[in-house]
Parts: C-alpha cells; sequence; structure tokens
C-alpha cells in the first residue's frame, strides 16, 4: 500500500495552471500533490557569447528552491555563495530536455530562460519542472510566432517527465516524499510526445535492481508521461 | 494624477493570504496591488553559534526575488554567487523591523528565520515583506504558545511598513513601480502599532527635498500603516 | 552627562587635513574626534561599461575598514573573500550621497572613485566619510577644471552628514562609540548647503521612538551640519 | 563503421595498472584506450561531521581533469574558483555508484576518499574512473582488513561502468570522443557483478531514441561489463 | 644616476613613528621616502585551531594595499573578493620573517596578528613592512611582559629588511619605485641583528645575473639593515 | 648522513620523459626520486587580454598537485574554491623562470600555458616543475619552428632549478621531503645556462643562516643545474 494510497500505477493529482506572473512571456505553476514549482519562460533577444552569429538560439534553465520550500528550512544557495551539485545537476537536466523538442535553428538567434523555482517539494521536483517549463516554453514560443518575430513553430513536440521507483519491491509511478526518501530505486524518464526517450536517470538507492524491475517502471513511465501529455495540450491551448 | 488613478493618500489594495504553505510554522502572500512576496517563518530550535548560552532568542531574515519577478529577467542571485548590496539591505532591516517588536528574552533560546521571496515586483518590495513578516512571524509565535512551548508570547507590539515619495511634486502613499522609478523622493517607514518609528529610510532621489516634504511623507506613512495595521490584525486572527 | 562631558549639541573635534596623498586628485584625511577616515578622490577618465555613450560622468565611492582600527580586531574583507551587507550599504550611501550634488552632465563622461578608509573608529564612520568625501572631490573637481578638462564646475551644492541619537533618553548630536553602542536609537542624516534633505537613516535600536523625539533629532543635526559645511568650505578654500 | 574500426560490441583496449603511488592505500592508472585516469583511494579514520557517531562509515569521490587532458587546453576548475556542474554531477556518480556495493556498517566510522584525476580524456572518463575506483577501493579496503582494522570485507560485490550510444544509427559499445562527439544518444551503465544495475544515464544527444534502441544498448553494457569485471577480479588478485 | 639623486648604497629617509593608533597594542607608521605603511600589532588571546594545546604561540600577517596608494587607482581586493598571488606572497613573507626572531614558546599560546597595510607605495612596500612590523610587534610585546601577561621576552632578535637592485648595471640599495619599473634585477633580503640571513628573494627582471653581481647586492643589504637597525632600537626604546 | 644515503652533493635520480601526452604541443613527466610532476606545453594562438596588439607573445604557468600526491591527502583546490597561497606563490616562480629564457617578441603574438601537475610529491616540486616546464617548452616551440608559424627560435638560453638546504648544519643538494621539513634553511636556484641568476628564495625556517652558508648552498646549486642541463639537452634532442 502506498502511503498516498493511490495505485500503483497512479499520478497525483496534476495541474497546470497557466498565466500566473504579470511579466514572463511564458508561466506555468505546475502542481503534482503537494510539490509546486512555479515556472516561467523569459525570452531575451541576445544568445550567450559562444553562439553569436550562429544564426541558432539557445533554450535553457535554471532551477532553484526556496528555503522552506521543504520540512526542514534549507540554506538560502544566494546566501551560500553558489548552486549544490545536485541544483546544477538538475537545472543541465531541464535545459537539455527542453532543447530535444526545439529546433534551434527555427528559434533564430535568441535565448530563452526557463526558471523553475519550487515553492513547495513532496518529492518529483525535477520532474515536474520540466513536464512544466514544456507549458511555458510552448506559450512563449505560441507569443513570438503570434507577434510574427519568427515564422515557423520552432517546436516540434512534446517532452514531460515523470519518475517511478521501487517502493516495497512494487514498481510505482511518481513517487512522493515519504516514498522517496525510503524507495530501493528511483528513476526519471523524459519522453516525447512520440514516445521516444530523450534521457533516462535511473539508481539503485538501497540496492541494485534487476533488468525485470526496469522494465516495470520504464513501462510505467510511458503510461505517466502519456497522462501528462494530454494536460500539457489542454493547458497550451487554454493560454 | 498618478499612474495608477489612486488618490495621494491611497495605498494599493493589500492582502495578506496565511497558510499558504504546507511546512512553514508560519506563512503569509502579501500583495500589494502587482507586488507579491511569499514569506514564510520557519521555528529553528538553534540559535546562532554567538548567541548560545544566552538564553536570548533571535529573529533574523533573509530577502530574494525569483528572476523573473521584474519586467526584464535578472540574473540569479545564486548563480551569481552572492547577493546584491540591495539584497543584504533588504534583509537586514526586515530582519531589524520584526526585532525591534520582539521581546527576544521571552523567546527563549531559539531562532525564528523569516524567508521573504518576491514572486512579483512592482515596487515596495522592502515594505509589503516587512508587513507580511509580521504575520508570519505572528502565527509562528502562535503556534509556539498554543504547543505550550513557550509560555508567554514575546510579540510585544505589531509592526508595519510603507513607502512614501514625491512624485510630480506631489506627496504620495505606496509608490508603485511606474512612480517609484521616475518619483523625486523616495522613502521608507516602519512603524509600531503604538505609532512609533522602527525605521526611517528617505532618500531624494532626483533632488533634495526639504523638511516640509518630510513632514506630509511622514503623515502618510502614519495613515498608511495605520490601515495595514488592521488587516494585519484580521489576518492573524482568522491564521 | 555624555561619557565625553560635550553638550547635547555639541560636535566633536572636526578636522578636515587635505593633500595627503601624493597620487589621489583629492584626498582628505577626515577626524570626528577619534574616527579618522583617509579619503581619495581619483579621477578616471573612463565610465562603467553600462553609461558609455551616456554622455555622463559617474561618482561611485567604496569604503573599508583596516582590521585593526576597531577594539579589537576585525577579519579583513579581502582575505574574507567579500565585503559585509553592512560596507556595502555605507558605500552605496556614500555614494548616492555625493551623487546628490554633482551634475553629472557637466561632469562629462569620466568617472570620480572615492575611497574611504577607515584608520580608527569611534563612532560615526559613514558620516565623517561623506563629510570629508565632499572635500576630497571638490579638490579633484577643481583641479580638472582649473587644468580645463572641464569647462563648468559640476559641483552644484555641499553636502554633509551627522549622526544624532538618543542616549539615557536625551537627544544628542554626534554620537561616539560609547553612546552609539548603548543609544536607544540611532539616525544619520545627509544634507545639502541649500538646507534640503539627501538621506535620513533613523533606526530604534533598544526601542521605538516617538515623532517628536525624531524632530529634536532633525534639529540637532541640521544645527551640526552647517557648522560641517563651514569647516569644508575653509577646507576646500586652503587645498 | 566505426573511427576506430572496433566491431560495434568490441571495447578500447582496457588495463588496469595497480600499485602507482606511493602514498595512497589503493591506487589504481586505468586506460579505456587514449583516456587515462588516475585513481587514489585515500582512508581517512574520520567520517564528515554529519556521519559522526553513526557507526556507520563513507564513500565518496571527487573527479577533476587536468587542463590539457583534452584537445584543446580547459580551465583549470582550482584557478575558475569553483568545479563546474560537470564535475559535480561525474564525481556524485562515481560516489554513489561505490557506496551501492559497500556495507557501510562494516566499514566503520571511517571514510575513504576516492580521487579520480583524467590524465588524457578520449571519451567515457566517467565510466573508467568508476571502473578503475572499484579497483582502488579493493585494495584499499584489502590493506584495512590485512592490517586487522576492519574484520570482515565490507564490499559485497564488484562494480563497474561502461558507456554506450547510437553512432551512425548503430548501437555500439564504449564511445570514444570521435564518436560520442557526434553520437544520436549517449548513455551510461553502472551494473554489479551479479547483473543489476546500480545507475543507468541515457541521454538523446541529436535526437529521441527508442525503447528499442535502449535495449540494445543495455545488452551491449551487459557484454561490456562483465569483460570489465574480469578485468578488475584479476587486477586485484595481483595487487 | 639615481632618480632621486641618492649614492647608491644610500637609504631613502626612513622614519619610524610609534603609537599611532588608539586601539592596537602596538603600531607603526614605517616611512622609506614616499612609501608608508602603517603597522598594527594586535595581541589575541586564542591560537588558530590547529595550534590548539599546543603549548606554543603563533605570529602571523596580513597585508593590504589602499586603492589609491599607488600612482593609479588598484582594485579593492574586498571587492575583487580575492586576495592577489602578489598580497598572499607578501603576508606570507612578513609572518615567515617575524617568526624567525621569536621564541613562539615563550610567547605562550596566544597569537599576534601583524596588519599591513600601505597608504602610499613607492617601491619597497614588503620591506618598509617588515621592518615596521618588528617595531610593531616589539612594542606589543613589550606590553605584555610589563603587564606580566608572559614572564620573559620571547623576542630573540631583531629583523630587518630591504631591497636592492641592479638600475643602469649598477647594484643600489633600496630602490624606489622610478628605480623598480625599469631595474635589471630587484632582490630583498631579511636579515637580523646578528647578521643572519632570514630571507633572500632575487629576481632578474630583466636580465640574469651574475654572482658578482649577487655580492654586491648582498653587501648592500647588509649595509642598509645596519642602519635600519638603530632605527628599530630607538623607535622600541622610545614608545 | 642523509636519509637517503646520498652524498651532501648528489641530486637524485633525475628523469625528464618527453612525449607522454598525446594532445599537448610539449610534455614531459619529470622525475626527482620520488617526485613526479606531469608538465604539459600547450600553444594558443591568442595573447590575454592587456597584451593584445603589443606584438609579444606571452608564457605563464599553472600549478597543481593531485589530492593524494603527498603523505596524507590534501584537500582540492577546485573543491576549496581557490588556490592557495603557496600554490599562487610557486605558479608566479614558474612563469617567471621561463619567461627569462624566451625572446617573447620572437615568440610573436601567442600564448604558451605550461601546466604542471604533481602525481607524487617528495620535496622540490617546484624546482622540479621548472626544469621540467624549460623541457615541455622547448619542445612545444621547437614544434612551432619546424611548422614554420615563428620562423627564429625565440628561446635564448636553458634554464634549471634545484633547492638546496642546511640539513643536520650540513650543506645538501636537492633536498628530499625527510630533509626539508627538518632542514634548518631551505633554499631553491633557477640559473640559466650561462651560469646567471633567474631566482633565489632562501629561506631560513629553523633559525637563520651566514653568509658563508648561504656560499656553500649557492655552490651546490651550480653544480646541480650543470647536470640538469645536461639532461636537458638530451631530452630535447631525443624529442
Amino acid at each position: 500500500m502506498r502511503p498516498s494510497e493511490r495505485t500503483p500505477d497512479q499520478l497525483r493529482h496534476v495541474t497546470l495552471e497557466t498565466g500566473i506572473t504579470r511579466y514572463a512571456e511564458g508561466s506555468c505553476m505546475v502542481s503534482f500533490g503537494h510539490t509546486k514549482v512555479l515556472v516561467t519562460a523569459s525570452v531575451d533577444e541576445k544568445v550567450p557569447g559562444w553562439m553569436r552569429n550562429s544564426g541558432k538560439g539557445w533554450v535553457t534553465a535554471e532551477y532553484g528552491m526556496l528555503p522552506r520550500a521543504t520540512h526542514t528550512r534549507g540554506r538560502r544557495e544566494a546566501a551560500a555563495g553558489k548552486q549544490s551539485g545536485r541544483t546544477q545537476e538538475i537545472q543541465r537536466l531541464i535545459g537539455r530536455s527542453l532543447r530535444a523538442v526545439v529546433d534551434l535553428e527555427k528559434l533564430g538567434e535568441r535565448q530563452i530562460v526557463i526558471d523553475c523555482d519550487v515553492i513547495q517539494a513532496d518529492g518529483g521536483t525535477r520532474t515536474a519542472s520540466i513536464t512544466g517549463a514544456y507549458v511555458a516554453l510552448a506559450i512563449a514560443v505560441k507569443g513570438l510566432v503570434d507577434k510574427g518575430v519568427i515564422s515557423e513553430n520552432p517546436i516540434v513536440d512534446q517532452v514531460a517527465a515523470v519518475s517511478c521507483g521501487i517502493f516495497n519491491d512494487v514498481a510505482v509511478l511518481d513517487l512522493d516524499y515519504d516514498e522517496d526518501s525510503t524507495a530501493e530505486a528511483d528513476s526519471n524518464y523524459v519522453l516525447t510526445g512520440d514516445g521516444n526517450i530523450v534521457e533516462i536517470q535511473a539508481t539503485g538507492e538501497k540496492r541494485g535492481f534487476s533488468r525485470g524491475e526496469f522494465d516495470q517502471l520504464f513501462a510505467l513511465a510511458e503510461k505517466g508521461c502519456t497522462e501528462l501529455f494530454e494536460l500539457q495540450k489542454a493547458a497550451v491551448a487554454a493560454a
């Protein structure tokens, strides 16, 4: 039995609320149960120095957690003077995941910066971030197309992410914190709308896990992402 | 005429929503018009090293702004590797303002850390932070009293803050960004419920200003804080 | 009775010694009693990047304290790897105060950097810094005018600063360390020669203070600055 | 055809040379073709502060690259003043991989620090590091057992790692730099001697990849690790 | 002919003014011509962590330069966020030089921190610092002996320092900035009162220099230090 | 008797192995007994910003030590976030030493960066680094001449370095760690092939040392460098 009383293949209640900030070109408050991440997409008409005159654009991401997003207060990274290895790992993952579905040449020489700030953390913040980031990005890009800044939509597919793990020797979908902190294995899947893999990160936490278990986790991820793709479509369409 | 069509002595619409995060001992989303700050109060049963064995508690604050809280995206301080001078100035001010109404001996040897994170910035983020921080702090302290952790409420008065400025040679209350960015003078007032001054910061931005003008600004601040005290009382009572 | 046996409205012995370093375009050793600050003004024919091609100049300030300027040795900020929040707050204040009396267009596209280094600290280092910085700046600017680099003097007024506080429930002028460390309230006033306010920073340290007390503090500050303006005039004239 | 003329399922020439430094408790120079990593295992009789009095030990890793390990010189991280996100990601991976095969209670309250310094980089530095790190760790632990410091060997299984990728639409084992820089997909597998998964990291670089392709990559990884386990056994036995 | 019209073996005018700060246990303003360094010696009754319970004391030094000590303003190290390699090199040299004449066991478990802050720089700041630091240290130690804190004076000899160089192919004593910036070779000598060598740093700047030239430089240094020892004795005696 | 049973004027076994990395334009593994330093020379067709358009080239060096190069593991400087004062001192020395034998105008507007990474440390790492760096530099420069990038060899002489010290009151050549850690005096000599001095650093560690002792140390250094010059010639010729 899962602490949340969900079935093994059941996502938490997921919401994707758009238009939540006044200034960002795209924004989305994504919730996976109690996990809430505020995502903004900011269009910058300049690319980083190393890309100048390449004719191509760039999509990148930054990730942060409010100090009291968690059960006990964590140290503010700005005060600590650096981003943790975990933070850097996550923001690199978000950026890679989004670039997988963007044609950077069609985007043109401009940058879109995604900011994912975790307001409340109950497990799965990186997968929620990616899922919401797609929505904020799609809205920002739609704005560029609508304003005629770019002629053709550079987003070539959807991308969503979900975690799966082995909890009490059962493969389960979308771990919350109670599960995550004691799971035998934890894994994150970033998949595209056409069913391909963008990224898999799978880790045996308490023990190694078998190939058979991996196959179960992967199947759950496919099911979860299919549901997320529908929610994303609805959110972008309504924006 | 003010850009927002308010009268000179009119506050923006102010709301103080409590109970907005699941984990913090006290929390408040404070809005002054489009300015929105998420405030949490975290109780830590340890004091900083330099206070150990003093028999007294401590209240401190940290302040941050989400990168896209503003019209154009600002650099994330955690990525920059340090907090700006402005950030440090503001968080020191918030901490001092709150300590002015707390009896640190009655608080006992524990620390309350206030985090003020600006979700959206339209002027007056430091005064909104102080006003909301009082609410989050009061709720956290009430929880300690209710649970019997401390026997007597250490909060000795209310504290609220508001900005005033000279805009087109007229003294006006509660500047928004449009006013703030072109005001001749800008000032912040932190006042207690019994009408005393905790802090005044007044700056001639475009020109020096006269003693007569200062008196007008101060009167506006007193009016504004009187209204804020009522809102705070209601918010804490309802929490 | 004040520890220094001064009357409530009496400044410490103030001196403004000019020409004290061989290389700086303007320099001043300012003493307020035992507080001594070495101020230099350095003319740089380049402005910061963000001001280039604006046709305007810039005046900025940096502040530091020698490690043993104080009763017990403080940590060297260069060794600590960063400037404290207090240091940044003070240097921002000094810069704003000076820019309030400089016509940046008349200065032309060049920068004057003011360095205030506290040799000995006995309270009031920020107000002594501002008072001495005006002198160093005025001398540096005079040099530019004398050499024909700029045709019209861009300094439009004098600026001086002094602290006042409530000590043993009495409003007193120009706090020294003994008073500052136990004062009920502490405040700093930056005023211009024509009697206007550039900056007020007033803080209740031990308790909030009333509007009536504020009025007394302000009157003392006006008296103190009047005396400082005379000393500044004499120092610049003699340089 | 692979640039190195290897068959798709062929590892590069792998060597694991032990005893290469005079001071470290365990050491291994691991080569995967032109990729060379110097690994040392250092026994420290103290654990990190947060583990004290837990009765358990710790294994952690640090990773670095000599500035000219690569085709063009990279910036020295010590001079840059921080480790890159990539470096942190890799050293966290190495540490997790090793801890997966160590019983930390049997290790006792001591720490083993693994340093992986890349002397020459031709792709696959993180998987070479893990493969060599196991050898250095096993030798260091053997020394502790031989000296009677610990009574029972805390290493419960072998661990090795290898990369696989999709190069010109063919699944290939053990990418070198020429392949890695143009591969459609890149993935790293950390497996245990009993065939379980410790960690999978799979990324679509040029395009998403299908579940069928993933299965091919995984099969190659299993084949590669089987060969690496034999080489590790021989290296540890000979040490 | 030297730019200053000095003979090759002539020191600049050297002064050692003591008692110049109110709080430090020992202080000295040392001038070598236009080079001026303010030195303070601070007694700290705690030693660094790594020396605790060793029964021995420690003497260490920090060095800094006011930003406008030089012809053109240098960047403030506290603002830059780190001390330069040159600064660290110099402060390590000053510390070593002083410890060479102190019996750390007799000093007892306390630390004396020497701060050398260059007020004006015209060449030879490191040698002036050492020469003045001895005076500040000797005064601080005398105070400890006079107050009975330590029973026996731990200073076992004098130490002074001077630079010599090859300027226009002539060996000259005590280079000023005009000479230093164009000298063929530059060298610093730290000698004790009994004629022994504490430290030599000799560098060919424009060209290598011969053993014969080195001998001339060394002889000049011995002459210079002999004069400095007399000045130090007088300064300490008068303090 | 020396711990290594060498005679006082005997170098350790010195080897200079070239061609040890695949990518660097010049490389050398230098061993002085158990001290091993991997040196690479990287040619960069750009000079640092402050040298642009000067028509001259630049040679600079960076130095590092693998964490477990020493008896007990040292902290990784990249993880610590800064290079120690010792590291900076050494890399500045290596750079100066090499530039002493390079005609920077003949090198043309390009930079050669020398990386010295200590694989194993048994005393004398800075002098081994300089001795090996000359070899790596000479090979890189030879490559530039051979490829016709520069027309005339800019290296005007050889440079080598060795340490000498006073151990048990006897002057000895080429200290190893056992000697270095207890020597009365330690000194480093950087000499050119024509017998001139590039750099001397001599320090009394346990006591000051006399002029007579210095003369003995210097004579040993001349003998040692004469041997090193022969080894360098052979290594460069064979490369």
